[in-house]
């Protein structure tokens, strides 16, 4: 595996940690600042939608997940990566959990630091 | 725009057509042989799933559709495109229809003989 490879499994992990702890910051510095996220049902995002949406669920609902990556496809400072994405949303008032399933499809690139962002993201879950 | 970019945009609306007129080959022709297709609610299939899901549908429902491409991203040879899609089917048989629509996001390569095509696509239409 190559260190690219590597570096980009290592994002989707801390992804998943930093939603699950509700760790903002974190996840802003993973995305470009022209993400733009595409999900079933509703109008294209970008980093403004995703912050917003994300502090709205904190104290209402937890999230818990696991990304299993499919494939890691690294093209100079451009990759793609997909997964199998599985949620648990946990309802902080009633306690009472629901889990989702389904595939990312994700664009990523390098940025002037090195750092492997994502660009834009497809996200299948329902 | 350049080459590679109107390239693309021309896949896309070959794609669209050959989808209304329900040509396989052309379509084949327009996918990597390893090509990954990502859609809500079912496993990830291929090249092989593709072909048996057309060919069942055809004489059963007609296609329309239009795609408007919101963005195409070329890096080298690979590329990246987005587009918002809407499909009318209609039943061959009860001449119901219905429209659907949703967003796609794709990533492409420039095969050898110099031609795009679709290597993953993520197809968020519900």
């Amino acid at each position: 595996m190559t260190n690219d490879e590597q570096a980009i499994r290592d994002l989707v992990a801390t992804w998943m940690k930093a939603s699950a702890s509700g760790d903002l910051p974190t996840l802003l510095e993973l995305m470009s600042d022209d993400v733009v996220f595409l999900t079933p049902g509703r109008e294209p995002f970008g980093r403004k939608e995703f912050e917003a949406g994300f502090q709205s669920m904190q104290g209402q609902v937890s999230l818990k997940g696991s990304s299993a990556v499919q494939e890691v496809h690294v093209n100079g400072d451009m990759a793609y990566c997909w997964t199998k994405l599985t949620i648990t949303m946990t309802s902080s008032t009633t306690g009472e959990s629901k889990e989702r399933s389904g595939h990312t499809l994700s664009v990523l690139r390098k940025n002037s630091s090195g750092n492997w962002v994502v660009e834009r993201d497809a996200n299948l879950v329902m």
